[in-house]
């Protein structure tokens, strides 16, 4: 029995790039036999960049909502919100203790900040660096050590913050004995990174994506604004470009074969938008209604993260309890 | 009606300089009207400097025995153990997204770590230092910002990290909305810090002090070693000594201006030695007496920290769902 986690910052609304390169796989994987799923939603990851309630709110709200209408079983998972495990940011202070700074100054994330300072030769390399951004490691190591994860699926960027997690876990386990599980990071290489509307990686920073659950009218406004070169429609076309990568994305191995060959003997731009409309809209159309019908009841949801919380909480406190007496806490007498 | 909040480092046994600096005044004053007072036992902040789980849990018991000896009272303060408060760390985490690093890299602890690390060239100016150091003026702030206390007892070297947390807390209120109490540092002037028995201030890192609660034989033993210069029995004696300062701090004005003016006069050092056991015995036997009594049963200790704990969530706990609510957290619907 394999444990896998996988967490969801709740900030910004779910798109196209996230339900191909994260959510689908990882609901497909959810349902294969001895594989224990934790999905969570990370909203006090959400604080260290948002630091508008609504937005983060919002976002909670919008990131369970297409989890659930896209498949995810709150019945086989354990689906929760990372605020409501009291566990967690307990654990952090433990682990916080058992961490050496020099291992947050090796952070990509908080060393790229400090890069842009100095690029813009500020005086405190320092400057704007929340101590959210530096801490972040140790929370994530929390997430993962509370629950003695197995895998966690990460992008690329992500696979330092599981080295780290193993770092720390492999410090504590060292001093206080064996705790925690060493997990490991797995990137899947195969799965598709989509491009958004402006040929860029699709992704919310840069503002170029289509969101998962728009109607479909503004859906299929949004895939004909997808950039283009200006070949003319009967001109044969390369497959190297963002409308068959997104198209192959949603296509079956079959259908990509086609297209690939309706590429070679020239079709027009237009035609290939019409098609990649109809073949994701119809992959979308039940989640959309089922989403838009849970985003009509946020109450339903908020009772599936309840429940997820209360599955949570009877691995993570007992297990709180034991790292506690580990490190010398424990009831008197 | 005025809140204020000690905390009390779990790690090492008590000892006079505490007694007559810290826990004195503090219980004095918890029995003053108008005062609200919070005692808390701080072993999270002990895991930051001790790894020794033993000594985590031996120091909590007799910290805890000592306040309660002494005579602080559980049904008119706020008297718990810090881990007991799960809603402290989950504050921290939130008061971390909301601290600028810049902040961090200023306090007095961290930066005489990093001196240290300079003045032995090492390679690495963090070598050797925690995350726990560096991020427990945030833990600190936490302790403080939750109970919204109006005035936190401290020495001078603490009174930066109540800065730090006004600093904090103003940054969290101006941009969430006025939720935290600025509190203030106060610093007593006119306590007495007592010298150990090496003639430095007593303190558990210079290993010169005498424990509260030993037999009455080796504290007497203890008192004898006190270090005195070489005067004979009949000479005239200067006040400005550790035997004088530390029979001032347990005396009354008068005893003490008798003692002044047999100092002037010449006496024995063997004789002031013989007086200030007495008077300390003497002030010590029934506390001391307690103390063992409530050493014998852990498990009434244990009650009392359970009730305690009991009366801070009350507040605690609200007051986060309120922090959560104010940040962008809270139910869905």
């Amino acid at each position: 029995m394999q444990t896998v986690l996988t967490g969801i910052t709740t900030t910004g609304t779910p798109h196209l790039g996230n339900y191909v390169g994260a959510i689908r796989p990882a609901i497909a994987e959810s349902l294969t036999p001895n594989t224990r799923s934790f999905f969570f939603l990370a909203d006090l990851h959400a604080l260290i960049k948002c630091h508008d309630p609504k937005q983060v709110h919002q976002s909670t709200l919008e990131v369970a909502a297409t989890w659930l209408a896209l498949g995810l079983d709150p019945e086989r998972t354990v689906f929760y919100r990372q605020s409501d495990i009291p566990e967690i940011p307990q654990l952090t202070w433990i682990l916080t203790c058992m961490t050496s700074k020099g291992l947050m100054n090796r952070a990509h994330a908080y060393k790229a900040a400090v890069q842009a300072n100095e690029e813009e030769r500020s005086a405190d390399p320092d400057a704007g660096i929340t101590m959210g951004l530096y801490c972040y490691p140790i929370l994530m190591a929390a997430d993962i050590l509370m629950f003695n994860a197995h895998i966690v699926p990460v992008g690329k960027d992500q696979v330092q913050h599981i080295e780290m997690t193993r770092d720390i876990a492999q410090r504590f386990n060292h001093h206080y004995g064996e705790h925690f599980v060493l997990p490991e990071a797995r990137v899947d290489e195969s799965t598709a990174i989509l491009v958004g509307l402006d040929g860029r990686k699709m992704s919310k920073s840069y503002n170029n994506y289509i969101p998962l659950f728009v109607p479909q009218k503004t859906l299929r406004k949004m895939i004909m604004r997808i950039v283009t070169n200006s070949q003319g429609p009967e001109e044969p076309k390369d497959t190297d470009c963002p409308l068959f990568q997104m198209y192959s994305a949603f296509a079956t191995p079959e259908q990509t074969e086609t297209m690939r060959q309706r590429f070679a003997q020239g079709i027009a731009w237009g035609i290939v938008k019409e098609e990649l409309f109809e073949l994701i809209d119809a992959q979308l159309a039940t989640p959309r209604h089922r989403y838009e019908e849970l985003m009509r009841h946020p109450e339903h949801i908020e009772a599936i993260l309840r429940t997820g919380a209360a599955k949570a909480r009877a691995i993570s406190a007992p297990f709180l309890e034991r790292i506690k007496r580990a490190v010398g806490i424990s009831a008197l007498g």
